[in-house]
């Protein structure tokens, strides 16, 4: 339902028109210095309306944490924290809302629950996301203090525009290692970290957007410094939470961990990856990585990168003929401009939903490494 | 950890040579007949040594029900099932024991317990999924009771042979509609429906079998008649839930709902799959079904239908070229006969995670279907 | 943690001076009536200050509902609520933080995250509870729609002075058929619906209050109209779900059903609850109730009725020899005017924690329920 | 349903004449020494017939480890046990099945699952137990290992015979303190560590048991060495999971924790227990424990102490009139002799409980404590 976690835990409510958006999350570790300041920038990078390829609306997402901490440090009590909705003006009613919009949830929403909010996504909309986001800011600066884990999201693919996502490619493997956040911002609206095709998507999307279409994309993730051992076999194991966690984001089609759906094709004598003693570190390492740093559902200690489809935005201006609730064909086309790819503005919430679970992984792991020390003597 | 489910809930226990494998299923509804003649036949068809493409072990994997059934009916309590594991006999050691098995759970267990089985897999061993299809079976009775579900996977592609999944080719969408587990298990050891490819497929494992190698390959799945409705937003939507199923699963390494990874090419205006009154039924459907009968996380009435990764098995004969838990360079080659693809046992396992699933988002929806009869008016 | 609740859950956050406390309540049936109106009243009753008994800081305690309705009505998703605090001063610095307080939460907070909240109670605060009471009064809403459930809690004991709670006593049992809440706010401060002892119980509490103390009591509550069939063997038995929402109240010490601690006395000749048919309503009921409505687990249509005891208040202005946080010897007397007694306002937070009970055992059931008549034939 | 617990979780199956009753038990730390030996003797503590006072069938109840385990420890996976059911045959039909047994379960199962079993009590017996008892031997054998926990339970009350509860006696605080399984077994049948009432509890039996009747009792238990910090506020404080534990036992009426109902009588000047610094140890302590070794929800380092109320059991040789399931009016004596007071043996199964509680929310404590060290820099 609304929470997501064990001990690492964050709850959230709010649809995109009713008075605040936000979260309580659980089980934050006592004594971690936080401020709005430590939440605020990944709300920020969520935020549409920052270049001229995503929807103008500004909303401002300003987060106001309510509780769980005092003189900036976490009290290892529940943490509320709410962002406004500026637009919680009454639904301006219309001809559009006869029609359930195609591959949105408006269908779905109404015959689950016998009832639907009137005005936008209501709980499918991506504002349900801000959220996420305030809770994994969290988790992160967690995970940053302890073990130093990065957590690294770029567009890899916008419609048929892609950069490698081939493992095997050693342009591909530096990436991964080496790729910083700046460097996706810095890399032009679209935050695709590759010069060679960030234009080309740039122009995929202006594409689509100006053709009142939209179109999809791919987004790859990168965790690196992520703990050996983490990952609850065997249902838990960890590339089973992070593909519920990615497949539970809006627009979401497919996840892949390490080779993927290309690697099935590749052999075991070439896809195992071959252990060894890294000298200079003294770290039992693999020499390839085609497992994306994950073995038998644990954290292996090499980088863990997945790669989450997201398919075409649903709500377009450009007329689709279908059909009205009650069966009568006609023709919608949505009101106003809409985002033509929401891929970019997914980075932060694919990083958020990473970071939630690694922080909760790691606290279930780190009470059994305490309890084998106690024992195994 | 080894539960899985909120209503429906199986939990499993068992490594390879232990005792027994089995599992408790929790939340089974009352009044089901149920014998183990229900079960048994999804064993079977998970059982190796069926063909002579995959391993010849031969293990017999009869299941005995131990409680929660009386006179050949549920009663509503929690059910305990059991196979013997005929394979307990103490481990020969040997020096491969010396190399943790590249891209196999060996040494991630070994660092996240700090201890590890010495003899086969452990509980990273494909007899863990027994406790899963046994439990999937009884899932599945109920839902073909509930609303005639059907559930059915194939292997869509083995190495570098496949079928076509495009969703908008005719043809496999005809597949989905009607593809049947007998159309399955009757096209051969590989238990792929499509027959201009099985042969090819047949003779891509045989390669890789008579190189001492192994080869991944797709599992596709299509569930039928689900009812509308189900899953669970925000954070279980269905997808979500499904996705972590099925990663949950040995040698995954990705999954995708309907359109997938190649969708995300293709415009919202081509994408959005249009509604229709389907004059015949009164039915509220879609022309196309892009989305993979789920929007916004939640059922539409469609066919729901997914594919699934598998790697190509970690545990090969062929030499590869490695190191000891101690670093020393070396290498290793896997005693024994191993299977060279593991892609054809998975369909059952695929299919049983699938029913897990849905039988447990339809008794969530159910009680909602419930509390709201009672308070709209 | 901060969640309780399978189906119908509610998460909540807040302490004592942080800038609001609130909740999430997850699982509301959709379509339901409610707006601040239908929650209001029993954070009302819940407020102190309403009387010369309780501690006269007026918190006004008004709530305001974030998400999850629209025009009135739910929609299925999550309920953000939250009540801002008046009090988010910082802390007046004084002699008394030097000591814990003896039997409240200041050094097990302390011990148990390494920090603490500088001001009241922190999280251990009452003020915690109004979460719960915004939720519980949802929970309540539902119940009453879907059975006409009545929930009337009240004071059984103040200190020394008790009302009978003997089950074989008639004047016992029709209170329990009979009471209001109404009669209970009617009879006075103390919430006793006994003339016969309620004037006793208010000069038992003046006594201690004019002596700087307090003293402890006794709630007890009664559920009517029930349905049969609540409560899931074998962990989450009706009784063990009523007594954790009871033990998790700030100050209980003790939790019994039905003929509870004196009935261990009674041999099971008499205390067994002989069956008969109702003849005029048709119902199979028990001649007497010692069981409390509940047997094996699981609720009989009969009332519902538990007591639970709750401590004297920790805080008191009295002065007690004591030691500081170092081990140094002193005495301790808190500055400012302290509740005598927190038993009369506990009585909607008792209310609501069952409400929350009853609400999540009749969502799983009614799922059972369900399943159960699809799979019988 | 049928789990408990969030980190350390058993899950049960098993009715009274099944093949077989056992649990699954997840979250054990690897490494720990682990045979059927350390389960063993629970178990056989909990076994009926070992006395003249309780029912003289004579089960065996040997348990089988299944899984988990490798050459004598655990390696972090689940394990599952069973113990067969001796008595699996067919059920002897007669007259007295067409009664629900007055304050038994019958009626309640009947009417929650529209299915019953014929035989026994089915899930409601109390061999459903077992599977509790071996799962807590293993979580007492890790708390020992952690911090040299120790737990003991014994009978205080009898019918209405009974030993001291008042924690403001020197002579029960001394017992807290001291008392062994050792005195308890050796206390005589009825477990009563107190050789002033021993021996009356014996004949309060005694008498019910020659009238053909039954009589209930309160088990106290007492746990030392519990670590200071367990406990989750604010849901799940220690004593509402501690509650939660007991009132799932079955025949359970009360749960108390320190000075319990009787403790709402006594003043908070009195009721406090206040601080001091034991110069020995360097602990610092309280010089009363009122609170029960737990305050704000959390442990405080002093012997955690409670009390369970066990009703008379329902099942009686004795003429009971009550009615048919059909309404007919009738009498029912019970077949064959049955165990006058189930509470003597109830003593292994209130230790498991608590162990199970213990283990659990410790494993919690220290993934935050390990967190906290992490984070207070």
């Amino acid at each position: 339902m609304s929470s997501f976690g064990t001990l690492f835990k964050v709850t959230t409510y709010g649809e995109s028109h009713c008075k605040s958006v936000g979260c309580i999350v659980d089980g934050v570790p006592p004594g971690l210095e936080l401020t709005e300041a430590d939440i605020q920038p990944q709300l920020t990078r969520r935020r549409p309306g920052q270049s001229k390829l995503s929807t103008p609306r500004n909303e401002k997402d300003r987060v106001f944490i309510q509780s769980g901490t005092e003189y900036g440090k976490t009290l290892g009590t529940s943490i509320g924290m709410l962002v406004a909705n500026e637009d919680q003006r009454p639904h301006d009613y219309s001809e559009t809302d006869l029609y359930p919009r195609p591959s949105h949830a408006d269908f779905t929403y109404l015959s689950k629950y016998g009832i639907k909010a009137s005005s936008g996504g209501g709980r499918s909309s991506a504002r349900e996301t801000i959220g996420r986001v305030a809770a994994g800011a969290i988790a992160e600066k967690f995970l940053q203090k302890a073990n130093n884990v990065e957590i690294v999201a770029f567009v890899s693919q916008i419609g048929e525009v892609k950069m490698t996502r081939d493992v095997t490619d050693p342009k591909f493997v530096e990436l991964l290692n080496t790729v910083t956040r700046e460097q996706v911002d810095d890399a032009g609206p679209v935050r695709c970290p590759d010069p060679s095709v960030a234009q080309a998507m740039v122009e995929e999307i202006e594409k689509y957007r100006d053709a009142k279409d939209s179109i999809g994309g791919v987004v790859t993730c990168v965790i690196r410094n992520a703990p050996i051992g983490l990952g609850e076999p065997v249902f838990d194991k960890l590339e089973a939470q992070l593909a519920h966690a990615m497949l539970s984001l809006p627009a979401t089609k497919g996840f892949e961990i390490g080779s993927g759906f290309e690697g099935v094709q590749i052999p075991g004598s070439k896809h195992n990856d071959p252990f060894y003693l890294e000298e200079e570190t003294g770290r039992f390492r693999t020499k390839t990585n085609n497992s994306g740093g994950i073995q038998g559902g644990i954290s292996n200690g090499e980088n863990i990168y997945f790669s989450v489809a997201f398919k075409s935005a649903a709500t377009i201006s450009k007329e689709q003929p279908t059909a009205t609730y009650e069966g009568k064909k006609g023709v919608l086309a949505a009101r106003g401009r809409h985002d033509p790819s929401v891929t970019p503005r997914a980075i932060p919430i694919v990083e958020a939903m990473a970071a939630l679970v690694l922080a909760d992984s790691l606290l279930v792991q780190k009470s059994r490494e305490y309890a084998h020390n106690i024992v195994k003597n």
